[in-house]
């Protein structure tokens, strides 16, 4: 039976949204946006796009006036009255009224602020200029827009059973994984894929997938609108643009030196439990925790996600055992370019001595590998952080010089400030 | 959207039928259902169902209420406006009014008879018993209900991603097979999988796949219902009922020994081209065609369904050769357990030397085998056959004794008959 209603809905939309709502995005996006909501209301930041993949040319492979259509779709969006009531009224991480209504209400309001795009080469320059609460709510409608427009250009050429049959492969691939995750005792992982996702519904899908899956191993997803569709937890703490913009607005370098430190005790104030999340990696962990305060160690766990992970997690355990804690009530949560063969190996290599936790994103959420003629479905390396707070250009070292980001000379200035020496080279695959 | 209307029809209906229309079923049951009705109409046959592969305990696997429901749906069923109008409207291997208005008028009015059914150990014993043309439309169904619900039985236990990852896999391995075809050049292939398929709506995905994927080169689908809704070409001749039936009701062994070619001069006055192929293999095919008359080397090809399937081409390029027939202008179609491997070597060996067509069954439609735990999807080699004619048993011998039928006594005096001597003795896997 045709339901013609729904027929002439679909002709009606003048596109299938990629982003369709402005929940759909990362919790932890949500979290810092409260967070800077209330710290830095007015600060000036820049958010760009860095494609670190160049050999993707995304300007030849993405119409422009497809990309404008899906950013200024993401534009129209406001928070819908039941999005607003999950979020006043949800239990996050155990805790009631995790969104103030102050901040409820500013959100509710809000529509994002205008974007910057323009054809540079085979790439596109795509920014984002403003308030810190309202540029920092592009990053993720941002990168799903490119990274799916890029995977449609790819299926637009494939047949009807084709693509079918590349949505059965993609689906085999994932059910091997869990199959192979199902294995592991005591797992814990969560869908962090938002971001670099082939599309809303195959991020859907393989969250629901997950969740027959591997039952109460899989705990969570970072989407907060499938988080609401399929009552699940939503999950996720803080990111790097936090130290990165408060070390950008440091007047001098004994300011800098302690930035990093400035973002968790403001954290601090806010959030306890599992919230407490330790993300050290923006200037180089080891500096980062050996000059750390005290009170630091006694936070819940720590996220390693740059670097090799295996000695970032043995880096955190000797750190908190040289500082009186008991590294087995300790969370580490790895969350940098997972995949099953990875997790397999850390969770053997680290579960029993720390509690162990998987944030994992884009080959959960993307993974078509070896799907498609010429790898033409492959993910690549997509970014979009802040550049710039206040006029003044920001800067990330991570624990891998491949994922550095700032000006040469900056760069150098924050190597010294924070003593980072030689680093591991470790290629970036997403 | 929810369609509420479909939602509480869905809910209305006791079951999903296995079997939706009189013709869910081989074209060339409908052919030689028109063929019997007029030669034959009065004979009194019994079809009986037989599990060759008695490891698969069909009683145990599927309940008897179930099996009851849709034996009980299928006699339902009558002829559809729409399925009647295409049957007497369309063309036929080039032919208009294939179906002539007594046979359709007939064929209108029809119900399919009653069934037997009861338990035996662990398999069904399942028959048949009336008219001929009546009965003879049993086999199909019969066949398509058990197989289905011997899947059903194991697809319960499944969850619901589980589920769409074994129809992704699937899936996957049959757009490999394709994938494998398409390089073949010159292939011509049908559908011939009804019978035991896998489900309904499985087949109907089957041969859109093979539409998409294999183009001019896939001829058409055995399931006049799939040809009718897909607008495809519906394919088939005649098969082993014929010869069986009418050898068993032979009243000597010169009658006997004549009733294979007797079944085919009955076929050579309604139908010409590519209707005319010859089904050798009933008694044995090196008898059949060495004691054939001439009139049948001018047919337009053969089938070949038992036996090791290049020697029974190259017995029939060498018989057409002593006839005085060009080989290269005949038809030879390959029916028999066909897979990729198969099809590829017996394309490679034989085009060119003559016209070469594969009719696709199980392997096409129902190769679930290595998708599931204890392979409890694999196919299975269930037939429903022409047992008795008018009181008589009737006889298959074939060209593998591991196919061959009736009671051992009737089997030897078929053997001497048709002089048959030993035989090669080849595995059925479907």
């Amino acid at each position: 039976m045709v339901d013609i209603a729904t027929r002439v809905w679909n002709h009606k939309w003048k596109i299938d949204p990629i982003v369709r709502s402005l929940i759909d995005t990362d919790f932890y996006k949500l979290l810092m946006c409260q967070s800077v909501f209330r710290s830095h209301p007015q600060t000036q930041v820049t958010f760009s796009l860095i494609n670190r993949t160049t050999s993707v040319p995304l300007a030849k492979l993405i119409d422009e006036g497809e990309l404008r259509e899906q950013l200024d779709h993401v534009r129209s969006l406001s928070l819908a009255r039941g999005e607003s009531t999950w979020m006043r009224g949800n239990t996050f991480y155990g805790k009631r009224q995790m969104f103030t209504p102050e901040f409820m209400d500013w959100f509710e309001a809000l529509r994002l602020p205008p974007y910057h795009l323009e054809r540079k080469g085979d790439q596109y320059e795509l920014t984002f200029e403003g308030a810190w609460p309202e540029v920092m709510l592009w990053e993720i409608p941002a990168l799903a827009i490119l990274m799916e427009l890029r995977g449609r250009a790819v299926l637009d050429d494939m047949g009807r059973f084709e693509l079918q049959v590349l949505y059965a492969r993609a689906m085999t691939k994932l059910w091997e994984k869990v199959k192979t995750l199902r294995a592991l005792d005591g797992l814990r992982i969560a869908d962090f894929g938002t971001r670099r996702r082939h599309s809303f519904l195959w991020q859907d899908w393989c969250v629901q997938a997950m969740q027959e899956g591997l039952g109460d191993a899989f705990t969570g997803t970072s989407n907060c609108l499938i988080a609401k569709s399929r009552d699940m937890e939503a999950i996720g703490t803080n990111a790097h643009e936090m130290p990165m913009v408060y070390a950008a607005l440091a007047d001098d370098d004994a300011t800098l030196a302690h930035a990093p430190y400035d973002v968790l005790a403001d954290w601090q104030q806010e959030h306890d439990g599992n919230l407490r999340i330790i993300l050290p990696d923006t200037y180089g962990t080891e500096g980062f925790l050996e000059r750390a305060p005290d009170w630091l160690a006694g936070w819940t766990g720590i996220r390693i996600d740059s670097g090799d992970p295996a000695k970032g997690a043995e880096i955190a355990i000797d750190w908190w055992r040289r500082r009186g804690e008991d590294p087995s009530k300790k969370l580490i949560i790895f969350s940098d370019g997972l995949d099953v063969d990875k997790i397999v190996q850390l969770h053997r290599q680290f579960s029993g001595r720390v509690r162990v936790s998987f944030g994992w994103g884009t080959l959960l959420t993307n993974d078509f590998r070896g799907l498609t003629e010429g790898d033409a479905l492959a993910p690549f390396s997509l970014v979009c952080k802040a550049v710039a707070a206040e006029g003044r250009p920001t800067v990330k070292l991570s624990d891998n010089p491949e994922k550095a980001m700032g000006p040469p000379e900056q760069i150098e200035r924050y190597k010294n400030v924070f003593g980072v020496g030689e680093q591991e080279r470790l290629e970036v695959v997403v």
